[in-house]
């Protein structure tokens, strides 16, 4: 299975882009970088929506710390992934 | 099958933090994440390293351009996913 390493490759690009400083990455770029990102997702049918939020709810459980395991289960919603 | 949908979406994000101008990404950054990626895929084992790099491929078959087209399939090999 493949589905769980490309689901935390995605988290990892996905923090970079909308947890750096914004001297790292600019911040208007990383919004539309986002919502190309939800659009897409948006695309997909029911049953792989609900496929790709409970793959992002495991990779949000082994986050380390708190914080970033809250950023990633909100990834569910911004993404447009939620039931 | 969500595996095409991720790599897709990872691909769209690769793109963003390695293409993007100095302004809107540090290259310095940009760098270190593509490491760091490159990093996670390093510890899969070999069958999965296959998967993700026929995916890729994929992805790369689906872009418009020729110049996305082989961006993508350099991916392969930045990504250490070659055989």
């Amino acid at each position: 299975m493949i589905d769980l390493p490309l689901t935390r490759a995605l988290v990892e690009l996905v923090l970079f882009i909308d947890q750096s400083d914004e001297e790292v990455v600019d911040p208007d770029a990383a919004a539309n970088c986002m919502h190309s990102l939800a659009g897409g997702f948006d695309r997909l049918d029911g049953q792989q929506r609900v496929e790709i939020a409970e793959l992002l709810r495991v990779v949000a459980s082994e986050q380390r710390d708190a914080s970033s395991r809250r950023r990633v289960n909100d990834l569910v919603h911004e993404l447009g992934l939620s039931a």
